[in-house]
């Protein structure tokens, strides 16, 4: 059965051209990229033509500025511990909110152990960070802020430029957590005035296993992986080449069609959120008024399980998460979810619907049928559910 | 032009079957392997089926016991980090050799400035490491001994099953990088006695950016990536599905083909030594009598730089390496030249050649003679050469 996916945050389908690529690049049997002889610069000079994409997608000032990882969490974690390991001569206060993403949240954990102290703000009931709540919780230790760019769980952007205002003024590095906006929205490095910023690739439909850590020259930052030179010594080990040429065909796609791609997925999210009353009643949308990612609907359902939800959409043959995949097995309500505000209730019965390039209005139409019929169907086997109602 | 690969050391051709794998994978669009929908487990029994073929191929006691990660580098780093954290309270020393790899050396440097002694120990004339030398050097502090299985310039595999014997009856954790052996020679972790391996995918034909560290049950280590709950919480990060994948495939043919492999590679490898007096003079060969790589010989060559020597090979459609690529960029004579007693004169005029399964008793007939060439031509350049050649 060909399944719907409205689970993008979890997996996007690779582009066409990236495909291609890909299959190009298996065939093409590149050599070692740190190689000196020819075969070695042949593959070196794939590496610089991605890197150069990438650096486009986020309007980098250099590509050297682009290093190379294995994902999202190498990204956030190198930058973390980097950031911290480095400066730690010059203090141990780090500043973060409180829905980072658990790579975020046990990075920073890790150098608890080791020292280092954690400010972790508070959102407001939209999800966000007050930027004066930055600026008050820095000390004469605060060596970092790290703030996420928009939430997995519940779409909120965040403030970034005006926080950023304020770390420069006060010379503290900033680090945003960007894997769910990189390739989805408009990303301006130099705008956004941050210092690093972590991203994948498969956000954009290039590969997994593959990302991407923005450094802004000048950043002192220890690498995460040492040993050989590569990545402009920043991040040893042999590249992985097939996965970097593919996100280099990535960011390009999505630098060409980010306006396409933003209305399409603009008018998803608007009708889903328009026809939702008309299926079910009693939900709360956990994805607030303002910047937000335009893919991304939180809903909880009352008196059910978000999991029970998520398995019979299943074999309906529809995707959705019921949090973030990363978070899988963690067993616990989200943290995100109770920053907002929600009951451990509500919590639970939250579905995350994210919507891709490759979803149509017609998935959104059968996704809200499935959903009224769950929901139905679960609500009437609820004794909560019944008391309520009945009460 | 098609190049004759003698550099495999720095890049190995996927094999058919890895491609053709691969690029099913690619065509699939598999989902996240951490979604609890159908998709999700879907992709999460690739990536269990892919263990089961590491597993099987180290001969480890339990598929979990294998971590995926980003290659060996990663791998080596995780290891070595990840055993000295979590042991820190028990001590702070730890033992290798002089002649590791970068990934090792680099690693234990970062772990100096926090707090940790090592101890290096010397290699003989052949490169090994005496085992008695680790019991000497082992301290009340010693929490991980970290030597490598084969080394990657001149070949030489150490006598790891003898060092475990000690590190074992001494309750401290043995780390091997074992990144150019697996898949290579015969390696079993049961019988070797080890707590952690490290290696990589593109030795054995599979892909770049994609390798494993074994980690014995119970053996104490932090993550290097704290994020997800992935590879049994012991690596964080959205899988590189379609390495893990290619790198499955790879591991199965490497077990099935591995004693027609090493036959064609000694093959090919006593060849060369044997041919070689015939094709120059003066030089030395580096690769020792006694355990070595099958696919590795490394030869300095008096009065010449390896550089011009690799430079004219690669016009002449041959790749070889210098030493290892990995460590190109540091500009400094191998250490592990150094290390076995080489001259530094000596140490720059050497090339390392590695042969692969693709390799044909031709191409070594085409590497002498193109060698012959070269080694005269830059010969006949040397004041060095005429001066000694004239006295």
């Amino acid at each position: 059965m060909n399944m719907i996916n409205l689970d993008h945050i979890s997996s996007n389908p690779l582009l066409p051209e990236v495909k291609t690529a890909l299959i190009a690049a298996i065939e093409a049997d590149y050599h070692n990229p740190s190689s000196q002889h020819s075969k070695g610069d042949e593959a070196a000079a794939l590496v610089d033509k991605a890197r150069d994409a990438v650096a486009g997608l986020i309007n980098a000032a250099m590509a050297k500025e682009i290093v190379f990882s294995s994902g999202g969490t190498e990204s956030v974690n190198h930058a973390i511990k980097g950031v911290a390991l480095a400066n730690a001569k010059k203090g141990n206060h780090i500043i973060t909110s409180n829905i980072e993403h658990n790579a975020v949240i046990r990075s920073l954990r890790r150098l608890k152990g080791q020292g280092f102290t954690v400010t972790s703000l508070d959102v407001d009931a939209t999800g966000r960070i007050n930027p004066q709540a930055v600026a008050d919780a820095i000390t004469d230790e605060t060596i970092m802020v790290s703030i996420m760019h928009s939430n997995n769980e519940t779409g909120v952007i965040q403030p970034i430029e005006e926080i950023a205002r304020i770390t420069r003024e006060r010379k503290i590095i900033l680090h945003t957590d960007a894997v769910d906006s990189v390739g989805v929205v408009p990303i301006d490095v130099q705008q956004m005035g941050v210092d690093l910023m972590s991203f994948g690739s498969n956000t954009f439909h290039g590969p997994t296993g593959v990302g991407g850590l923005y450094i802004r020259r000048g950043s002192l930052v220890w690498p995460l992986l040492d040993g050989g030179v590569q990545e402009n010594n920043k991040r040893a080990g042999t590249e992985n080449l097939i996965g970097i040429i593919g996100m280099g065909v990535a960011a390009d796609a999505a630098r060409r069609d980010l306006d396409q791609r933003l209305a399409h997925l603009e008018t998803l999210k608007a009708k889903l959120l328009a026809d939702l009353p008309n299926a079910i009643d009693e939900y709360v949308v956990n994805t607030p008024p303002g910047p937000s990612l335009p893919n991304l609907v939180s809903i909880s359902v009352k008196y059910i399980e978000g999991e029970s939800v998520m398995l019979m959409l299943d074999d309906e043959g529809i995707a959705v998460s019921t949090r973030s995949a990363c978070a899988t097995g963690s067993l616990r309500a989200s943290h995100v979810l109770i920053a907002i505000g929600l009951s451990h209730a509500d919590a639970q019965g939250t579905l995350v619907v994210t919507f891709g390039i490759d979803n149509t209005a017609e998935d959104v139409d059968r996704f809200l049928d499935a959903l009224r019929n769950v929901v139905q169907t679960l609500r009437d086997l609820s004794p909560l559910y019944k008391k309520t109602a009945q009460g």
